[in-house]
């Protein structure tokens, strides 16, 4: 561990240590292994041998590290030799591992004491235990395999936090429950956006309705935008037979993120991971023209990768999704400006969608790394490196850069977006590919009449519509935008009385391609008013006798009224159909967040 | 074969035994083996043992008919003994295998003789050989398995055909002609619409752009007609777990169909060869009340389907394909008004699309035969064959029944419609089902506060997109209505000074959701004309400085001309650009098939 980590992370990590020593007064067989500080807290993986403990056990060890913290004055740093500390951790076969590693890369081995208790550890620590220990709150239990490797044992995992001030940690807590009232999960399944069922699989989720309603608006806007960039559309299967993958290389270098072949006639086919190889075969499957390029072909494209069971997580980590994916065949000469159109893409759709969480990072190869000499020369590595990050500068875009973080074929830029944890995933990507225009040797007739090897550039701005629905749950909390949220308007009959009128106001938006419900349930307003509210439609629609503009119900072009509430509890009052539907129209066309 | 055919399958079978008399003097080695008429003509298979025959030696193999039919005055009819048929047969094992079959059926064994030419034959011939059998053809060669097994020796099929006059023939030829001129192959490689990649695999297309845009509008056009009616929509993922195929009774009595399972984490998965077990999981994932039905939850499900090399026909016969799939739960009381709104439905999609050629077809159960009996009563069965029934004939739709086409789960109508060729495939159907609902133990609670068992409708309007793709292709000789062509209009740019007016009017169609491209190659204008004409664009937009509003391009809402061309090959010169959008978008919203 570094001792040039932040006051943060060694009040974190000294925490970590308190737990251990309050865990040991409580289970004295249990073997401490590690505990490092996290990005929003701590935690530290024991062996409890036969001991089980639960969730429930928490306050009573936070009491007891309540108690430890009193005596403890600081942190005593002592170099040790490995026998010593062989000889200390003797019945702790985890420690006695590392203090064989340590010595084994010559490394020194050093044990830090507060009060009793004596850890191995590499330092980082705070300078004031007794003052500082104060306002912390374990969170929850977890397993664990000991070094994250699943043929060791599993460990119990103690997840715990701690803040410099009470405020900060109430602040933390208050937010974390707040994040679970609206993280993607609770929300699908309350909304009915999305489900995954164990009969179906793990990590294979179903799009419901109201989900998929979203996706498809999305999808529309999507076509839409790249169309206006000159992209164009294919869909290619699900299945790809085996050689498309030793051409492609991913039967090399992809292989453990793929399934097991299914074999039909003699011949196996994969569940494709990726949609380059069905995108570089339609490229090669006429002759290209220097004045064809740039050639964007867009896939909504289903892939499928594997994840293990543990790994899954909702949206977030799934076994099959779908991608916003698109392939740029261009010139040498025509790179930058694709790479910077694909920037512009970025920013309309984030804008567009209203999304300001998200961050920029140049991913970059490491020269000194053997998988960077696999495809493209240094300088066309430096070249292409240097290209993404012009670009990136000429658009005073604020990025990180890091080294070492590209894919094996080709640098890339990758966008992250924070979700309601605080954590980042990656929700779009633009790559250049140095690999597969070799591999599928494919060209275009330049300008001398000769045949010349095109750029590749990967680009997904939906790097997974499952993942990014995610965020965009979380994001609106699920009070979304009425350009893409599942129900734009729901109408609510005061009485069964209405429900004529009601069904000719619905089938007046449902011409007008608005999605709309109808709560035709024999429930007094309120209730329905309640049950439109908790499901978060933004435009409630109240007729009653007052709007209805006669008896026979609906006149289409009549004079027809309604009373619109909003799901923000404002009260629009009564106003003409046609004027609502006008008003609805606008805030679509605007991609308005505010209704 | 049965004695009581048609005059003209008559004259078919006859000539086949012409064939083998030809082929026997030809390659006095040959086997002849079996040789029907068929819808359009005959075939005889040989086993022409080492001997190659190709396409080349069918016109010296007519002229061989042609001479022996000289001598042909009738059929001479022999009844012979099993003894004395495998002597005159001893060298041929195929006719003997089918001797002894008849032998054992205690058949009749009989022999036709015409001219110097024996055959193994049930009969049904001409009597006058001589005078008719002069307006034939030989058409190709096929590979074809003795008796359709694949265990068997592959045998040469030649294909023929015959009509009791010149002219007829000669028509029939030129239909033929037209029709592979016209057949979707053809015109899908020649238009771009889709491809099938021998490195990706056969009976696996990939949508093209061309055809993914058309694809697109028909997906947007079904969600459309079925939200109004009701639906909603899902999407569940391409590979389903085992158990889900055993509640479903999928991998009992579908299996042959499916391909082999993919194991993940010792789970065995499927590619799921239909969409029904994940919809069942849907309406199971709450609890539905009778006020909830009907449900109707509708998936443009992608599903994979075994099929021999072999059988695989372009879009028609394919391994994975997209249905317009539904699945409608309902009460007993609601089943008919359902099956009728699925009806109307249809009829509005077959109008919309300016689709005449389908023909209504009620598969019904066969009651003496023991697969009916696995599902439902007989009473149950019977209700549900005459309620759809009854709503064919309310609808006065004209419809033929067989029995025994029904599914093993209930009776269903499909709707059949016809390729250039003249042949039926299935394009819509519409089905009962008695089993999913039993295994999946659906219900739903009713009046009384008690679970109900609902009733299941399995419906696809569109049953592939792929092989209704091949249908639209053949009836609409590729050129398509304005409303779901791949590209609606073409712009046309009279010299590279126009360009920019061009690209002014290009970009303002996409704004409109215009689906147009831009011809930006320096060629003449009648190049550019015939290029557009040849890719059946229905509107041209032929711009030059005559259009052009001013030298600095198009001005957004100022005058625009264009000069109107259709593929007809109709100039509508010079217009108001504004006044040709909304001309266009008039089409389209007609769903007009003429411009």
């Amino acid at each position: 561990m570094s001792k040039d980590r932040s006051n943060l992370d060694n009040l974190r990590h000294s925490a970590s240590h308190l737990l251990a020593a309050a865990v040991l007064q409580m289970w004295p067989d249990a073997k401490p292994t590690l505990g490092p500080p996290i990005e929003n807290g701590f935690y530290y993986d024991f062996d409890f041998g036969k001991a089980k403990i639960t969730e429930e056990d928490l306050p009573k060890i936070e009491e007891k590290m309540h108690e430890i913290a009193e005596s403890w004055k600081g942190f005593e740093e002592e170099k040790v030799t490995a026998e010593k500390a062989k000889e200390y951790f003797k019945d702790n076969t985890y420690k006695t591992e590392m203090i064989k590693e340590l010595a084994d890369k010559k490394k020194d081995i050093t044990f830090y004491k507060s009060g009793d208790f004596i850890d191995l550890c590499g330092g980082g620590h705070i300078d004031d235990p007794k003052d500082k220990l104060k306002h912390f709150k374990l969170l929850s239990i977890a397993g664990a395999y000991w070094r994250g490797d699943e043929k060791n044992k599993m460990l119990t995992r103690i997840y715990g936090t701690i803040f410099p001030a009470e405020k900060e940690l109430s602040e933390y807590l208050e937010n974390l429950e707040e994040a679970e009232k609206y993280n993607h999960r609770t929300l699908g399944k309350e909304m009915e956006l999305f489900a995954i069922f164990p009969e179906i699989g793990p990590g294979l989720p179903v799009w419901l309705p109201k989900g998929y309603a979203m996706r498809r608006v999305l999808e529309d806007y999507m076509i839409k935008l790249e169309r206006g960039f000159g992209y164009e559309h294919i869909l290619s299967p699900h299945i790809n037979k085996e050689d498309l993958f030793k051409t492609s290389g991913h039967l090399g270098f992809y292989d453990e993120s793929m399934y097991a072949p299914i074999e039909i006639e003699d011949q196996k086919y994969y569940l494709k991971p990726m949609n380059c190889p069905a995108g570089m075969t339609v490229y090669k499957m006429k002759t290209r023209s220097y004045r064809d390029l740039p050639i964007k072909l867009g896939e909504f494209g289903t892939v499928y990768r594997f994840e293990k069971t543990g790994e899954l997580h909702g949206l977030q980590r799934v076994r099959g999704f779908t991608q916003n994916d698109a392939h740029i065949f261009c010139t040498k000469e025509q790179l930058v400006d694709q790479i910077q159109e694909v920037i512009d893409m970025m920013l309309i759709f984030y804008k567009d969608l209203g999304f300001k969480k998200y961050k920029f990072v140049l991913a970059l190869s490491d020269p000194e790394k053997e998988k960077y000499k696999f495809c493209g020369s240094r300088e066309g590595w430096d070249w292409a490196e240097n290209t993404l990050r012009e670009v990136l500068k000429n658009n005073n875009l604020e990025f990180t850069e890091k080294v070492g973080d590209a894919a094996f074929y080709g640098p890339k830029i990758d966008v992250l977006a924070e979700n309601v944890y605080g954590k980042s995933d990656a929700i779009s990507t633009v790559q250049i590919d140095f690999n597969l225009p070799e591999r599928f040797d494919l060209s275009f007739v330049n300008e001398k009449g000769e045949n010349e090897r095109p750029y590749v550039i990967h680009r997904a701005l939906v790097g997974s519509f499952e993942r990014f629905f995610a965020f965009l749950i979380e994001y609106y909390k699920g009070s979304f935008p009425v350009w893409f949220a599942p129900v734009q308007a729901k109408i609510l009959p005061i009485t069964d009385r209405n429900l004529k009128y009601a069904k000719g106001i619905m089938s007046e938006l449902k011409d007008q391609d608005i999605r709309v419900e109808l709560d035709d349930r024999s429930e007094t307003l309120g209730n329905k008013i309640r049950q439109a509210q908790e499901e978060k439609v933004p435009y409630m629609l109240i007729v009653g006798d007052k709007e209805a503009s006669s008896p026979e119900g609906f006149k289409p072009g009549g004079k027809n009224l309604v009373s619109v509430r909003l799901r923000s509890e404002k009260n629009l009052g009564q106003m003409d159909f046609g004027e609502f539907i006008d008003n609805l129209k606008k805030k679509v066309n605007e991609k308005s967040v505010d209704l």
